[in-house]
């Protein structure tokens, strides 16, 4: 039989630490009811005392999303732990995640105390959590880095302190399979209490070899692993839990272990991140990439013909891939919209459902064949709208060689209806200029990228963009058929979601 | 002192396999001399005998490009070893790499010749290929799913006919790192004759263990690993060049072992494969990654103000990542241009220079700014010029809310100018619409993507289409300040090269 490993998800921690993927309380919410229905363990929601924001993202999440135990992060200080504690108090399961660094590099030069110090004030803080919460998870930060003999005291020290979880970071990506395997086996061999504790690890990828480490780690005894959607986070990101997850199920027979995770609902998991975070997936990224199922080879399709598992370890629908079907067109009702949206997953209120329903129609007289995909970008738009202060009206762009390009605009602002023309280098920046002088705002805009999701120029076309204002960054989603109205969509609502923050900022201030 | 650690580069043969990368001889020519100033030991060029376009490419790289050793791949058959040892004749240093499959799943379901069959074919190949070429490597397709003792007879056999490296493939990409590390360890132990050949490894990353593997074998005794930039390849692609490259150099000393590649070559071989293929590197991607070397918490950002090594391991001008440098405006001449496109690595012949500042002039009337990345979206551009049957010689476009998409285009086809209006679901899809009306071709468009290369809707857009017709996938370039026009030019682009597809077959048929 194999052994169950925990899925301990940090899309929402670690993964909003990619640049530009910051979230909303709404976003992370719909994103945390996602992971619960792909069945991961633990769902790490924020870091409690980071911002209002994170605070309040765990607080719902905690009360709303059923299934996975609902975690903070928590610096090992005292206000950190308590407010961690108040995020978490209403969620009927949930864990506190403390830290402190354990390495002598980190030590010496960024916290500036000893061995002994970081170990006292590691237990004292763990006493703390462990008073407050039954659930409690300690991390030894920079722990690759950490003299083996000191990190075993310490580990010892706070599982005597009450933690039930010990998380061993690879924090700068820097350990090797052999190595951290290593690790993890000295561990489970010299820390006399271990049996008392899960061990877990926490692999980032700057050497790509954040997934081959916690499988290494899987082989020494760790019973916990630390992942996010589509790998990202800080720098390039952590161990990715699709690979992870697809590689003890696909090789359980040299394993021995195996996840709780709903591998179905993996594609759907990958596209809802890329979605709110706008971070793209590289079509040759492994499980959840364009490419991933794809030959090419004339050999290869040659042998898949002849018998699929001479070129195909894993089949596309068991990460839930599945040809998209033409399910809609514009004759369609309200009643087969709801129930296709239902099939694929997502179901809305009555008001959400409404004007999904007249993006739809529009759509549908737009383009002749209506794809799952396109429902997906439909509905994620829908879920991810927040109070407008500013919405687009109506609009006209013009350009072409050896003309400048202009565009005129319609908005209302805060109820009031504006209208103006401008130019710029091109037909979107055009209409990007006029819009910022139309709002008087001061953002800078950082990124913009377009994904045509069904292939061909007649497709939904989605614009992100990232826009950035006083140091906060947001992204913002539009979808249309049309490039030009889509990238005025996406650039309006970066602009409702900096006014949403500005708003909770002065609230909180 | 550290092992050297053979790199052998696949990126124009197992790279082009991914969906939609195929590149014609001048992009592939342009890579490989990209290839050599990395410092790659091996360019496996192509496979000489799947098309005449490859069969050129190998020929061209071969007597033109210098440093590296130039490689084909080839079936373990008559037809293909000659056809590649035409295409290698003229080339100083070459080698001739061919294949056999040994696993019972691909010889039972998909060759259906017994193993003692398939090693009297593989010993015989080798013997052809020696007689031809004096470096010659032969591959164990399916290596790892193909029974150990087996494999080390046909290895031992192969060495014995005159390979003088001998490759264990993870084809379908099933291998784990511990179990591949011991099945290299078993061919170093039992094949009598292997210190005789260089051993390499060729992983691919279907469960996001390439790189994990190729180390493990480097551990093991492997002297050669196959890999392409970017990790692009047959579905979720090869083991990537820059992670195993910069893996082995920041744990030289865990490895022992170092390559002879200029990593600081690294980010600009990343950016040209891009652009060459169309296929972007995600955000989160190691070593190249737009994020790679960025730091987002805050907790990291004051361990680096105190003390860089807290948090990086891997200085980012290490693989050549410096910050690109405001360096032309519209004031610049053509010797400050050309002087600056030599510093940033290109050579330009005066035909292609003179069409470049063209292209600069105008963009520096658009934007005020011209950085390093502006040039090389020009450069690359330029590069990839084929011959035109299609040019754009104007074009105009109107779209907006309410209204049909418009666009006016002008051409000239074959010499002749002609202009037509048509309209589409939005501006881009109107162009496109109009364009195939006016060249009358049926080609499929599968792909659309558009990347703001600086940030920034000022900057100049670079958009990549991917069409194909008659099963032929080719990929289309343009840059401009204008995603219309930008649009416009990738899918004349793609034309082109449809076009120079054609000819090149009826040539050959």
């Amino acid at each position: 039989m194999s052994e169950i490993i925990k899925i301990f998800d940090t899309t929402l921690r670690d993964g909003e630490q990619s640049p530009g993927a910051s979230m909303n309380v709404d976003e992370k919410l719909t994103l945390a009811k996602q992971l619960a229905r792909l069945g991961v363990d633990i769902i790490e929601a924020g870091f409690a005392i980071s911002s209002p924001g994170d605070f309040e993202a765990i607080k719902r999440i905690g009360a709303e999303v059923e299934g996975p135990v609902v975690c903070s992060l928590a610096r090992a200080k005292e206000v950190d732990i308590k407010r961690a504690w108040e995020a978490l108090r209403d969620a009927p399961k949930r864990r506190l995640h403390t830290f402190h660094s354990t390495s002598d590099i980190h030590l010496i030069h960024q916290v500036k105390i000893n061995r002994a110090e970081a170990l006292k004030r590691s237990v004292e803080m763990v006493k703390l959590a462990k008073s407050l919460i039954e659930d409690v998870e300690f991390s030894a930060m920079d722990a690759t880095r950490t003299d083996p003999g000191y990190l075993c005291d310490v580990l010892e020290a706070v599982i005597e302190a009450g933690a039930s979880t010990v998380n061993i970071p690879d924090t700068v990506g820097y350990t090797t399979p052999e190595e951290f395997g290593k690790l993890i086996r000295t561990v489970r061999e010299r820390v006399k209490n271990i049996d008392r504790a899960v061990i877990s690890v926490h692999c980032h990828n700057d050497l790509g070899l954040a997934v081959a480490n916690s499988l290494a780690a899987v082989l020494n005894g760790a019973g916990q692993i630390e992942c996010t959607v589509n790998g990202i986070g800080e720098r390039a990101g952590n161990c990715s839990m699709e690979e992870i997850v697809m590689a003890l199920k696909t090789r359980k027979d040299f394993y021995a272990a195996d996840t709780r995770v709903h591998t179905e609902e993996i594609t759907r998991s990958s596209r809802l991140v890329t979605k709110i975070t706008g971070i793209p997936v590289q079509p040759n990224k492994a499980i959840v990439g364009a490419n991933a199922f794809a030959h090419e080879s004339g050999i290869h399709q040659d042998g898949l013909l002849k018998e699929r598992t001479t070129y195909e370890i894993m089949r596309p629908e068991s990460v839930g891939l599945v040809k998209t079907n033409l399910v809609l067109g514009k004759h369609s009702g309200r009643h087969a919209f709801r129930d296709r949206l239902k099939e694929i997953g997502y179901e809305l209120a009555d008001d959400d459902l409404n004007k999904a329903f007249e993006r739809f129609k529009r759509l549908a007289d737009q383009k002749k064949e209506v794809f799952d995909e396109d429902l997906e970008a439909i509905v994620s738009d829908e879920m991810q709208q927040i109070q407008e202060v500013y919405a687009l009206k109506s609009l006209h762009a013009e350009s072409g060689t050896g003309i400048t390009p202009s565009a005129t605009v319609e908005m209302t602002i805060g109820g009031k209806t504006v209208k103006q023309t401008g130019s710029g280098d091109g037909p979107v920046d055009a209409v990007y200029r006029t819009i910022a002088a139309m709002t008087g705002t001061k953002s800078k805009l950082d990124a913009y990228l377009v994904k045509g999701i069904t292939g061909g120029t007649d497709a939904l076309g989605e614009v992100t963009v990232k826009v950035e204002e006083e140091g906060k960054k947001v992204a913002g989603h539009g979808a249309d058929t049309d490039i030009i109205i889509a990238s005025a969509r996406a650039y309006v609502n970066a602009l409702n979601k900096l006014e949403y923050w500005k708003k909770g900022k002065s609230k909180n201030s």
